[in-house]
């Protein structure tokens, strides 16, 4: 059987979970290999692990599974009321995804599956998606490689006189024509005073002579994710542009040194915002979150989360300084969680990139 | 009070609930006229109609709602777990959105309002949502009338080696750099032997010399969709690809002049799916869809459905067929519901468009 339906299958056990409804997409796709877009989903019984998707996609995830994913995949027409009914009998406890099944989804599910007893399972396979293993860390340092060269596009293509906007949309094109599935999320360029929000979105403001310039961007290869932000210049960098903006590197370049095995999530947080403090800025916005299938995923990374890193997660490292109406510098990595450690998966200089 | 709260009210009065707490952001956004990307719930209680946001937004609704909309905006870090407990005081039904809530956030809700009684409201305001008013229509007339410029732009852009993908960005730029909020949906480019797909995702396949394609795409306006069709021919039409376009435009036309108020549904798509089987092929998805703050809403447009449409619905009429393997081909206009027959809000030309 797969290794990921192993390790979902004992920690069940360990908690006293006979089986589990997985509807979740981005769950499904983990624990098939499939891509999410896919239309199915994956049932654990006692016995067996049953995909059930439609005839638009039998033969599609036919050709990835293997006999070694023990995986049984059964066209939805082809199961009856009897049956839905059957493949619980006899459990006692069957696990459902409480965080993405809508309450009309959890009747009909209790109703389909005539359950007795379903329980939370209060995230399990989101906790078990947060160790990547080699082929997702691949997926991902991929992602990331399109990343880098798409930024290097960029600083040959970004002119004086063009909006945010133009800029925002060569890095979709960029991407969706040289590798990646599709943008892991919208671009956000924001130039100027428009810099000073964090989550701006693209605008038709041109670009101007002396801006300052934040792109974050990110792709998917594989249905894995990237995360990176550069914040640029334009013709030259001013010196309260300078001064901020080597606060955040600095901050930067230190949590990469911390982002390894063991490490307090917390202490990683206040790190950065102590440090801020001391020159009278907040870090308003999560230091980082989770990479992986999706864009955020676990672990949160800020001072709430009381938790600690683990070798192999990858994580975001994207600390910012906001000064309200006038500017704004955040620099972000997508950061493999070592043992010493991390290393970042983006490998875009951080020096002074004037354009 | 604003006419739509009015109206919810009247609705909710008749089912003998005393309130609800509307969490969909299209439901919210249709109430209070705000932008879906805003963050905010609202409130229905017996005295008031409260909007539960967060410091961003607070100041950008209440430049939208105006003291006739009757709503009282305010900043969730003002809320006391009291205040919470005590917006239902004395209330004995709570209606909320079984369809959208997740199982989660439906425990979560019970516990903070404390509520008791929470009833299911079976989609009341999606339902109130499918008449639209004269400045919903407005809005979306705007949108048809960008996507048919887009359209203009298009038969000039497209030439033969371009990719699919590549004409895919254009429509996505175009809109967007042309008074469209965003694109209502991912656009379908679809050429050759691709189009014999119904939902085709652009590839990287390039247009050659006698390619048919299949162009679906669509705006918003003010929040508000289009959605269009249109399969065009490079260089000249295959007499295989003209007796199929033209037994799809005969029926798209057909339906024009029975979308009207009245019309049953079920009727309405059989009558198509009846003609296509004369000539033996199926109709393999629905008719059509419901558009308005999304693109896929109420009614839907399908021989399932077994209600008349109304006057002022605004549907979609998309019939397509697809010949396996080969090509397919697809003809649709966002369509406003009249007394006497539907008028298309997309106006761009249905006889062979040729580039």
């Amino acid at each position: 059987m797969n290794e990921k339906l192993v390790y979902l299958r004992n920690k069940l056990k360990t908690q006293n979970i006979d089986g589990m409804i997985i509807t979740n997409s981005s769950n499904v796709s983990y624990l098939l290999g499939i891509p999410s877009s896919i239309e199915a989903i994956l049932l654990i019984t006692k016995k067996e692990n049953i995909c059930i998707t439609d005839a638009r996609y039998i033969e599609l995830i036919n050709k990835i599974i293997t006999v070694y994913d023990e995986i049984v995949v059964t066209n939805i027409k082809d199961v009856s009321k009897d049956d839905f009914e059957n493949y619980f009998a006899f459990h006692e406890n069957i696990g459902f995804e409480e965080y993405t099944l809508t309450y009309m989804e959890y009747k009909k599910m209790m109703h389909t599956y005539k359950l007795n007893n379903a329980v939370e399972t209060d995230k399990i396979i989101e906790k078990q998606r947060m160790i990547k293993d080699d082929d997702e860390i691949q997926n991902i340092k991929k992602a990331c490689e399109i990343t880098d060269n798409c930024f290097k596009h960029l600083t040959n293509f970004i002119q004086i006189g063009m909006t945010e906007k133009e800029i925002a949309f060569e890095i979709e094109k960029y991407f969706k024509l040289n590798g990646a599935d599709d943008i892991s999320f919208k671009p956000i360029v924001a130039s100027g005073v428009n810099s000073s929000v964090p989550h701006a979105i693209p605008t038709d403001k041109k670009i101007e002579e002396f801006d300052i310039i934040t792109i974050d961007m990110g792709c998917k290869y594989n249905g894995y994710c990237s995360d990176m932000t550069r914040t640029i210049f334009v013709k030259g960098v001013k010196p309260e542009y300078k001064a901020v903006y080597d606060l955040v590197l600095k901050n930067q370049l230190l949590t990469l040194d911390e982002i390894k095995d063991g490490k307090s999530i917390k202490s990683l947080s206040q790190l950065v915002e102590n440090d801020f403090k001391l020159y009278g800025y907040d870090l308003v916005h999560s230091l980082g979150h989770g990479v992986g299938l999706q864009i955020h995923e676990m672990p949160a990374v800020s001072a709430k989360n009381d938790t600690n890193l683990k070798q192999n997660e990858v994580i975001t490292s994207e600390p910012g300084i906001y000064v309200f109406g006038r500017f704004g510098v955040r620099i972000e990595d997508t950061v493999l969680v070592g043992k010493e450690g991390g290393t970042a998966l983006t490998n875009t200089t951080k020096d002074y990139v004037i354009i």
